[in-house]
C-alpha cells in the first residue's frame, strides 16, 4: 500500500491535524524504501503541501484553514533524547511516510500539531514540497563552519545536490558542484549567475575532476556507496565529509583514509524547516527548476514498477483531481 | 629488509641525528605493514628509545648524549599543510618505520632534530617505547570534549586499548572498557584502582556486552574492521564515534546509521609527545603491565613469520647484547 486511494481516510487523533494534501514529493528515499530500505510497507511521501481541514482534541483553532507544510518525525516529548532537545532522534518516533507512519501519497494525512508549519502566502505549493529537503541542507550550515574562503565540494547534481549548491552559495564559499549531467550542472550555474549567492561556483563533469586531497569539506549528496570513498578522496587531512544520503546496501569500503588523514565524518539528516521557508519566501532559492516531472496521484503509483530508480531531480505529485 | 643487521650504518644529514637504539616496540602496525599495508618495504619499527651519538651538520650541540625519543612524521616544514601547522599531514613527509623511512629494528637510526624529545632520567627504557602509542591515545583529548559525566566506551583490550582507557580515567569520565580477554581486561581494572584516575571504570567481556545505543563517544580500538561497524551500534543518536586503528583490509559496511542517528566519526592518529613523556614522568599512567614479550633484535625477526598476529599487548625488543 504505497499509495492510498480508495481506502478510508483518517482520523485526527488528539494533538492531530487532519490534512487534505495539495501536492507531494517524491524522493530518492521513497526508492530506496520501495527497494527495501527501512522495511516500511505503510504509504509513502514525507514531502507534503496541504490544508488543514480537520483539528483532533486540543489543537489550536488558528490552525485551520492554514496552508501548511510539516516536520517528519512524530515524537514523544518524554524519552531520555527529546529531553536533551534532540527530539529528532526520539527512541520512541514514527516518521511520516519512512517508518511507522502513513505518508502524503494519498488525499488525507493526519500530523501532530507540533509538527506543522505554515506557508507564506506567496510560496507555491510546488515551492512548498521542497521545504523538507531543503530544510536538511540548510542542516550542513548548522554542523560544519562555512566561511568565504571555505573550500566546499558537493558531489552529486541531483536534486538534493543542487539544493545543497544553492543552500552554499547563498552563505558564501568557494563551492564546486560534481555531477554527472551537463544538463542538470547548467541548471546550478544559471541558479548561481542570478541568484542571490555571495560565494563563487565552479561545476565540473564528474569524468573531469581531478582526485587532489585539497577541499575542506565535501559533501555526498550522490546516493550512491561509492560517493563517500571518492569523498575520502577529495577532502584535505583534517578536512571534514558530510554524509547526506543513504544507500541501501553496505558495500566494501577502505575507511583507512579517515584514519590517516584524520578526517571528520558528518552525518546529516533532517534540518531546520523555520530556515528553509525563510529563505523561499524571501526567493534566496530556487526550486520550481528542479521540478522534472509532474503526475497525478494515480499515476504515481507506475513510476514505483520494476527498474524505476527516479530521475535525479524532483517528480511532484499533485492531489488535484 | 625489515630488520637492519649487517647492513652499512646510516649517517646523520644536515638537521638529523645519529641515534644508537636502546629498545624498540612492536606495534599492530607493524604486523598490518608486513601484511601488505602502506606497502612499505624499509626497516620496521617507529616506537623508540635511544641515545643520541652523532649529530648532522646544524644541530644544537644540547643533543649529544641525550636520552631521547622521536615523533615519527618527518616533514618539509614547508608545504600547505606544514604552513597551515598541521605538519603531521605533510604533503612529502615520511614516517619513521612506516613510510619511506628506515625504522628502529636496527642498531642505529637517523632522525631530524626537530622530531626528538629527552626522556627524564627516571622514565625507564621500557616506559620510553610506550611514548607514541601514548601520545596517539592524548590525542583523544584534543578531539573530543571528555566530561566527568560523558559516557565513554573503549572497544579493544590490545595494548592502544588499554593506554586510552588509562588516558580517559585519569581525565575523567564514566568510563566502559569492552575486551575479550580476562586477563586484559583484569590488567585495566587493577591499574583503575591503584592509578591517578578521576573517572570510573567498568570493564564487560565483548560476549556480554549489551548494544544500547547510549554512549556518548565510542572509540574503536579493535583493530578489526567489525569494529567500526560495532561502535555504531553503541554510540548514540549524535555521539561520537573515535576511529583509532587501521586495517588493512576494506570490508562490506553499512554506513545508514551515521546518516539516520548523525554521528561524528573522527579519524585521529598521531598524539602530542609532550603530553604523553608528562604522564609517564608523573607517574599517572602504568604502562610496563603491557608488556607481554621482551625478546632481543636477532630474535624479533621471527616474530614475523607466517601466521604470526602479534598478541594484543606490546612486544618490547631490546638492542642489548
Amino acid at each position: 500500500m504505497r499509495f492510498r486511494q480508495g481506502y478510508a481516510d483518517p482520523v485526527a487523533a488528539e494533538g492531530q491535524v487532519l490534512i487534505r494534501v495539495l501536492a507531494a514529493g517524491i524522493c530518492q528515499t521513497d526508492f530506496e524504501i520501495a527497494k527495501g530500505y527501512m522495511t516500511f510497507k505503510g504509504v509513502l511521501g514525507h514531502e507534503i503541501v496541504g490544508t488543514v481541514v480537520k483539528l483532533g482534541k486540543g489543537v489550536e483553532p488558528r490552525w485551520l484553514g492554514k496552508r501548511v507544510c510539516a516536520e517528519i518525525n512524530c515524537v514523544c516529548g518524554k524519552c531520555e533524547m527529546c529531553a536533551r532537545g534532540l527530539s529528532t532522534h526520539c527512541l520512541h518516533r514514527t516518521v511520516i511516510g519512512i517508518h511507522q507512519r502513513d505518508g502524503a501519497f494519498a488525499e488525507f494525512i493526519t500530523v501532530p500539531m507540533r509538527n506543522l508549519h505554515a506557508i507564506p502566502e506567496h510560496v507555491t505549493n510546488e515551492e512548498a514540497i521542497f521545504v523538507e529537503p531543503l530544510a536538511a541542507a540548510f542542516q550542513i550550515l548548522r554542523q560544519v563552519q562555512i566561511e568565504k574562503r571555505t573550500k566546499v565540494l558537493v558531489l552529486g547534481d541531483g536534486r538534493l545536490g543542487l539544493l545543497v549548491a544553492q543552500v552554499l552559495h547563498r552563505a558564501g564559499c568557494a563551492l564546486t558542484l560534481v555531477g554527472r549531467h551537463e544538463k542538470k550542472l547548467a541548471i546550478a550555474e544559471r541558479i548561481a549567475a542570478t541568484g542571490a549567492g555571495r560565494g563563487t561556483v565552479r561545476t565540473v563533469l564528474d569524468g573531469e575532476l581531478q582526485n587532489r586531497r585539497d577541499q575542506d569539506v565535501v559533501i555526498d549528496c550522490t546516493g550512491r556507496s561509492s560517493g563517500f570513498e571518492r569523498a575520502l578522496e577529495l577532502v584535505r587531512p583534517r578536512g571534514t565529509v558530510v554524509m547526506k544520503t543513504t544507500v541501501a546496501q553496505g558495500a566494501a569500503l577502505n575507511l583507512t583514509p579517515i584514519v590517516i588523514d584524520e578526517i571528520t565524518v558528518l552525518g546529516s539528516r533532517c534540518g531546520p524547516f523555520a530556515d528553509a521557508i525563510g529563505a523561499l519566501a524571501a526567493r534566496e532559492v530556487e526550486v520550481v527548476p528542479l521540478i522534472s516531472k509532474r503526475v497525478k496521484l494515480e499515476q504515481a503509483e507506475g513510476m514505483f514498477g520494476a527498474g524505476m530508480q527516479g530521475e535525479g531531480l524532483k517528480v511532484l505529485v499533485s492531489m488535484e483531481k
